[in-house]
């Protein structure tokens, strides 16, 4: 398969990447580098050094004789993503390729509108580049399970039924975000949906949870092909921060009461779902929404996992509330499906103790390169008046 | 109250600045002349010459005595918009600056993404420019009943609440638009509705039908106050076409089937209901979407009420179904709710015989200028492959 990764320097860009590779897939990746630059300027960069795309590429070459192309540049510069299509006349696209930080995007005015550009304008792009130079390409696009929020109701996959005053009707899963990162993978979904609707886009929309996990195959060959990993309160997940904060000896700060629960899933799942997905590409006209998680937590209860881990391997991990900086419900009913990859096939490698001890191992052997100052929130949901 | 008018140049911009000036509100207008730009590379001029904003406020101002302050530029330009807030210091804000054409919005990629762009960052730099400069400003802004498309079920007015699985929540109602550019409207009230939540601005957003209607009190003193009347494929809605056919002794064009039903309203009505929103402002951190139309009818029925009246008035008018450009249903269910505005006091002026043999009267007085070349669709909704 001829596949295009935007946003392939990423997280899970990356590891995608070489995963695909070594398959025997014909990987393309492009990226501008943007999350570097953030992470840069707001002094949030990655624990690991990750080298750029091109010396990790030739790295993962050398190691496996797997080839993976590098684009360096902007999918919101559609003279540019245009040019890339024509070349690599890609069958699936993975579009990974947006500003991911919550909290960057909820900072002020320039990270709002960063955000709001690059990633309502990177999707229009894509799918324009789609139309005009690959019509029969099937996009693969990361969604987020953030999108639906924090409803009353069971989250369904996607869609819900709906009746109502004795009639019926099937719509998109209400969704109503909790920061503009997450409203602009809202209005994502709006735009494929309407596009799909009209022009006959084949879209899979993957509806992923918080996703955890410092190591893919390849990576275990040599850590500079490890996925980046960000602790801090822009880029950092829950999951890296509990496990940094546990090695520091530092009390892992929950965020208001703890009771917020979102679905998790393990980078090995990443990977299998979206290979998933492009392998059972959906047809023209069609959006299929799948729900990419393998487990809920509440954020207690995720600390409470770690700290029993990190006090069995002799570190002494505290819990401490703190006010919590986003506008969020911090006791809510959480009940989301997630049959569909599933039933696709997905063999899920849980959040076992086993795990957790792993992930706390690893950090642990980069523990002199951890800053505290990068963990304390510095970014509040607040009235701008 | 001091109103900023966002689109003022605009079929509602123009007669809703009048109409508060001349009842003593301090009015500001700024526009882009986006509009007349495109009528103007795509051959779609409007039926009466319209002078520009400068000249039109001042003809005004000769006639009344009421004055209207006019900037000339985009809304997308923040720097340029701060401005306005800074100086005008507004109370309220009326936002009509959207590219309005959903045939322009779905004829290539050029237009597609001005549409797109223009859209989406008036109304982002427009929630900003609230926040930083104004933010107790009440935002007033049009959305369109195309927001939702043609559901199964009753339409209600922005909201649905959902019972699922024994399980109860309130959300935003349903949103499937039928071009890109109703796909706008449906980002900006997801867009809007974060804002709201997060940081408490006030909005109302009016779910609007098509309006028809040529006058207002101020252009009935001097025709060159008159709205500006667009009657080809671009610009011009279903009800001015049918009226510039009638007299132009061409069959009125039923796109299809013709049971394409919508709710219309008057644009008098329009000013009232613009009125009635700003005289009523919401709290702070609400979103009031109210359903502007007033009475219901399908296209099929549209095209025979202005055949009654027009061959009562000696005219010949004959109907034409042709193929249907767009992609939409030509024959589904469709009620939907209005009553939040005609509680707040709307008085509707419905589309009577009189209304319409009026408005036959007025299209007569200008049929020399008329082009037939301008009617017949010329965008298509295709595929783009």
């Amino acid at each position: 398969m001829r596949v295009l990764i935007l946003g392939g320097d990423g997280y899970l860009g990356w590891p995608t990447a070489m995963d695909f590779a070594a398959k025997g897939h014909d990987v393309w990746v492009m990226d501008n580098y943007m999350r570097r630059n953030i992470a840069r300027e707001t002094c949030s960069e990655a624990l690991m050094p990750n080298p750029n795309l091109h010396d990790r590429a030739e790295i993962f070459h050398a190691l496996t004789g797997g080839k993976i192309h590098v684009v360096v540049g902007n999918c919101a510069d559609y003279r540019l993503l245009s040019k890339v299509f024509v070349e690599c006349q890609p069958e699936t696209v993975i579009h990974y390729a947006e500003q991911p930080s919550a909290p960057y995007s909820m900072r002020g005015f320039d990270e709002a509108r960063l955000t709001f550009n690059n990633n309502l304008n990177a999707t229009f792009n894509l799918i324009w580049a789609v139309m005009e130079h690959a019509p029969s390409c099937h996009i693969v696009k990361l969604g987020t399970m953030g999108e639906y929020g924090t409803p009353n109701i069971d989250i369904e996959e996607g869609w819900l039924e709906v009746e109502h005053n004795g009639r019926k009707d099937k719509f998109l899963f209400p969704r109503q975000a909790g920061s503009l990162y997450h409203t602009t993978k809202v209005l994502d979904t709006d735009l494929l949906w309407f596009y799909v609707r009209t022009h006959g886009l084949r879209v899979t929309d993957l509806m992923q949870g918080p996703v955890y996990g410092l190591a893919s195959e390849q990576s275990e060959m040599d850590e500079r092909l490890l996925p980046n990993f960000h602790y801090d309160d822009i880029f950092g997940t829950v999951v890296n921060r509990f496990l940094v904060q546990a090695v520091a000896s530092v009390p892992l700060t929950i965020y208001g009461k703890g009771g917020q629960t979102r679905g998790y899933l393990n980078l090995k799942d990443t990977l299998q779902c979206v290979e998933l997905a492009m392998n059972t590409p959906v047809e023209p006209g069609k959006l299929r929404i799948l729900n990419q998680f393998t487990e809920q937590f509440s954020v207690k209860q995720l600390a409470e996992k770690v700290q029993r881990v990190g006090n069995a391997m002799g570190l002494n991990v505290q819990i401490k509330n703190i006010d919590n900086p986003r506008k969020e419900l911090e006791e809510h009913y959480y009940n989301a499906k997630h049959y569909g990859l599933l039933e696709m096939g997905l063999k899920p490698h849980y959040m076992t103790e086993e795990v957790i001890a792993e992930m706390l191992e690893m950090v642990a052997r980069y523990k002199s390169g951890i800053d505290r100052n990068k963990i304390e929130p510095r970014v509040r949901w607040k009235q701008q008046s």
